[in-house]
């Protein structure tokens, strides 16, 4: 158990690799200025008006329709795809309608679980529900989903049929998850293994997908593309408990999110189930901390002050979730690194596919 | 302008042509027999709870979980599908993957599309969002659209991609059919033009795609698929004009809906627009009337007794509304029966096409 008295603002992540920042952010700055424009001319096939709300909903227009330059997240999922046509000895473009593909699945599942979760902001501006109602959001989200399939599949070769295969099966992963994240809301107690399944399914499936798409489409054989789709797996896994880290103890300056965000929304995230499922006096001070909160309505819990979210993160570290989230990351990211051992690449990709993995779990939003 | 005085009960659309009731029930059954029990198993395929509610809407358990035998609609899809791949000279059994998929797309879009009109019952059974949510008629629609890429995609095929893509592109019709939809609801007008736009989408595009998606699978050309396609569409066409016909003067007893059920719902269906299209003072006093309606809520509209219903129904057949979309239905018809001309196709299944086609037209349920 730890007794580490780490503050936030420090790196959530004690390990700290070799990243070189400049060269990620080029890499993940080609996999955007490669997928972007390709995004937009698909998303502008919609018909009225669900071309505007998916606008709305990418960050390209504000809700009154003007144009904007919202954040439009990391895009560790297209810079993937670019390099996994490239692992594959194929140009960067070949990952393209891939990479387009798993970005409208991304945006096609965050439309509706936003909606399901009752979710009102994402990125620092009101969700596509609660500016353009729940049909609209059900519907632009279906849309989504169907224009994925359509640009994979128009392209007419075998390579896109197995593309879009991968994609599908990727996607009844991440309803999977979904389902247990529904699902584990109304428990009390949700195990380590069952929170590791659900963030398989719900991060670890679609970046797995990222990262074999482009191969597939470049001409990849299966084992190869598995081999990539592992490498990705895992990484999906330590991006994920890097972000469950973020949500408690990342800095609100860096991640555009509230202090204590995971803590505001009651979520079941790694650090809290590993703290609960460790022994002692915090974890059991914690489990009957949250049980109480339980049973606190939406109203009653808002007006909780920054000494009680922070007295249940303190409870959380004290039981050991923080560092068992941190060494997890760690884990993850080695086994995703050394996936890459298993698999012929030319050498430029390798690098490129392990300073993305290290930038994953030193990142601070 | 038509000043006929028919009553409910008559069949709706005057053509009789030569159907063999005996020998489309079989067809109908053929087409249930070889389909339902994959699409059993696939959507087996899916984890708890999306498996037991999915089950409930295609009415095989009741909200308690127990077997039932409910009403499963008319299955004119499956018998399509199956059809269809006999038309390509493949053995019926071919065409099962894109029967099965046809039926979850089509069943994706009915779960959706009742939560976000917010349809409270279907084939006299609680839809799924009353009964387990709208989280879980998001999921589930969700899943069964996954599954529909799915089985086709799992075949591996040259073919099944080309099924996979027509598929596709059906959905996004139906998509686009649901956004007119919900944009008409909130219009004072909508043209008649629209209204055959919006069906279309919604009704004629899946309907082609079933009639052209088991001879892709068999392995037919494109000219003979888009022609099959051609038929399914205007078939697809006729089938809503006699439904919209249905929704106003069927026979309760056949059709398991309300008396009047479209004018209850305020739709602006075929007979409407038509009706309000024409000139004369039916024509106006109808669009007097619906213009009131349009201010009522929909508790004050509920409490309208049957002699107001009866009297729109009235004024919407005097208009000629009536007439015109039983013409609708057998030009539909026609147009459908004469695309069948221009493929070549074995007797056998020529004929039974062509009897499904009059059965459509005929049906009064």
């Amino acid at each position: 158990m730890s007794t580490s008295t780490q503050n936030r603002g420090e790196p959530v992540t004690p390990v700290t690799p070799a990243v070189h920042t400049a060269g990620v952010a080029a890499l993940l700055e080609r996999g955007r200025a490669l997928t972007t424009p390709v995004l937009r001319a698909v998303v502008a096939r919609l018909a009225p008006p669900m071309d505007s709300v998916a606008a709305y909903h990418f960050g390209w227009i504000d809700a009154e329709g003007r144009p904007t330059a919202a954040d439009s997240g990391k895009a560790v999922r297209p810079a993937l795809a670019v390099l996994s046509a490239e692992a594959a000895g194929a140009p960067a473009e070949a990952g393209v309608p891939g990479a387009v593909a798993v970005e409208l699945v991304h945006n096609f599942s965050l439309l509706h679980d936003d909606l399901m979760d009752g979710d009102e902001q994402r990125r620092h501006r009101d969700t596509v529900w609660k500016v353009h109602g729940p049909a609209q959001a059900i519907l632009v989200g279906d849309a989504l989903f169907a224009l994925a399939g359509e640009i994979l599949l128009e392209l007419g070769t075998v390579e896109a049929g197995r593309a879009a295969r991968r994609l599908t099966a990727a996607t009844r992963k991440l309803i999977d998850g979904q389902a247990q994240d529904l699902a584990y809301e109304h428990r009390e107690r949700v195990s380590v293994a069952e929170c590791l399944e659900m963030e398989g399914n719900k991060t670890g499936a679609l970046l797995a997908c990222a990262t074999s798409i482009g191969a597939v489409l470049g001409g990849a054989d299966d084992r190869t593309a598995d081999t990539l789709e592992r490498y990705g797996h895992h990484l999906g896994l330590a991006f994920q408990a890097v972000d469950d880290l973020l949500g408690i103890w990342g800095d609100p300056v860096a991640t555009g999110k509230q202090t204590w965000s995971d803590l505001r929304q009651r979520k079941k995230s790694l650090p809290v189930v590993a703290a609960l499922a460790a022994d002692g006096p915090a974890s059991r001070e914690l489990a009957r901390l949250l049980a109480a909160d339980a049973g606190k309505s939406d109203a009653e819990f808002m007006d909780f002050d920054e000494d009680q979210f922070a007295a249940r993160a303190a409870l959380i570290e004290q039981a050991g979730g923080r560092d068992w989230t941190s060494q997890e990351a760690r884990r993850q990211h080695a086994t995703a690194v050394a996936a890459l051992a298993e698999v012929e690449l030319p050498e430029r990709v390798r690098a490129e596919l392990t300073a993305l993995a290290d930038f994953v779990v030193v990142r601070e939003r």
